[in-house]
């Protein structure tokens, strides 16, 4: 259960700051379902607009890397930060961008390495070698 | 400083498990530079064997992901544990597999973004819409 | 569900300890509930007179900040760890306390700022400035 | 050392848009100083911005925290991302915005609070009180 | 619920390496109960390989550590980053390994103290003891 | 550099109460070093004399864990958190307390082992079994 509100369809009615950014995310994923990240956010306006308008620019404009890449990076954060609601929604979004089993698995792999030699690193407290710092 | 020993090529002359690690190393990098971690990790032989073991798989052979994805995967994980030696050692790696200043641009962005939608997911607990599960 | 049983008052009731801790629990707060992180530390006395002890002193007693920062220090702190036990308890004691929606959206905003500049110093390891260290 | 180059005021000085930013960094805070977190964000301009424009809404503009409130939050954070850099920079600005010696006492005092209540709460999988879903 | 398939044993009979695996922790355990992680991970047979050989040799084989103690490790680091399940299979099984009710107080005495000192060094940025790099 | 000043022994010299608990811990050490974790306390006397009460409470009277399993503990949490100072002051610990290089590398390959399968666990978010919520 969320510690704020969710606003309905209908509660967004009422406001016509929040209504303009839910009908931006429609109009852009051109899909009416609008997820609950943004019926919590919705309590805060400026957060919101804020938030979606740096999202749409970082996540949906085309950039140097392709989508796939992107929630992939994605995810790797949200698993390392723990966050529940980040790695459903966006292990569906790298679905619905083409992500394969296999890339799947290949993901997990890479991301278990990751964290076995970041430990590895740390708890050591390994130098950094003088030929990375040039 | 580490708080473990480092080894020295001399030091790896001395025993045959870690200098088998090390020539593999080196034969599979093409390169006769072994940075510290391998060092570091000269003195646990065992996990010496299966890190550089799991990490040739993973990272080195051809696999669902280019080499560039898995370093930015890398990458993520290794920020948000913070892991200075990782970030080191793999924003090199990323660009010697071709990163462009673009492409680095783009990785800092979509982290930044999965950083604050991650603190706003949890700080306000949303609960996961049933359409991911699904 | 909880790695530990929840002690029940009929519980508390058996242990004089455990018994001395929620009563004083419900002096000091002036209300009957108890809530669960007491019942479940109930199983390890020491820890439980200890945390209590400093909780009362750190979080109840006046002091050099106030009631409701206090509770925003506490709330970063949680959603950085994942706490999602301590979202749900702290957010309604800030609350409590005072919040008032436009506090709300304040600190998600500073907690998200932090988030993405954290992840951007750490991803380029930026030297700290030797003005900041005089 | 950093990952990335650090730009010089001879670099800044050949592209406009670093430029534009750096002015308004001068200009904001009424100083000369530019910190080492813009110098590498230099690299990226479209971010360089993004950030720079956020963290001068979220951070400078008055708002409904007062700012040496917002600067704890922001160390409350960067401690539990270990942040180096930020806690550096950060705790020079709570400073400067008048954060006395008994604050920063009561500051660690909360923060080493929520850390251990914390992991009691994860690790005892606390489940959430039904009292603070309402 | 999970972002991917939990194979029933149905699925695993139809795939040879996956059943090899399954066999192989029933028969380790001596116990037909195979937990979840490995009907998640049964999607990805390279990593399901991988992970459940490393974990024999490493928490089932005998080491220079006893069981419990492996046990309690495990669950410190799944504490710190925030693990639900982990918490929850390696709670029980450091039960199954023999824990005392006084051994479980300990353990969480020393997690939140480390804790503590953790967020305190941190947010000092104490530096390190010449004493203790020798 | 640290952000707080570090106390020498003629500044303690000049506060009792600092004074007090720094000879505390030359007694109950039996040595006359004392570590800059301490030096840096001195500027909050109040935190300086519940962090160091409660260290020796847990971590040197006798109690249901043995000297060693409570480094390791500690040793983990401090991985996970990245506490530099702290993996420097607590390895030197462990190995006064008579880790064997064996030992170490067992705790490095459980600590390896947990951070793998904790972030499988959660990039799954794979769902508690009822047998471990008995």
């Amino acid at each position: 259960m969320s510690t704020v509100k969710l606003w309905t369809d209908a509660d967004v009615e009422q406001n016509p700051r929040v209504k303009a950014v839910f009908d931006d995310i429609r109009t852009t994923r051109k899909s009416d379902f609008v997820n609950n990240m943004w019926r919590a956010l919705a309590n805060q306006p400026d957060l919101l607009e804020a938030t979606w308008n740096r999202l749409k620019q970082v996540m949906v404009a085309p950039s140097a890397l392709d989508p796939l890449t992107k929630e992939l990076i994605y995810l790797a954060v949200s698993t390392v930060n723990s966050c529940s609601y980040c790695l459903h929604s966006h292990t569906a979004a790298a679905r619905a961008k083409g992500m394969t089993d296999e890339q799947h698995q290949d993901f997990l792999s890479v991301l278990t390495m990751a964290m076995q030699t970041n430990a590895l690193a740390t708890a050591m407290q390994v130098p950094v070698d003088p030929e990375f710092q040039a």
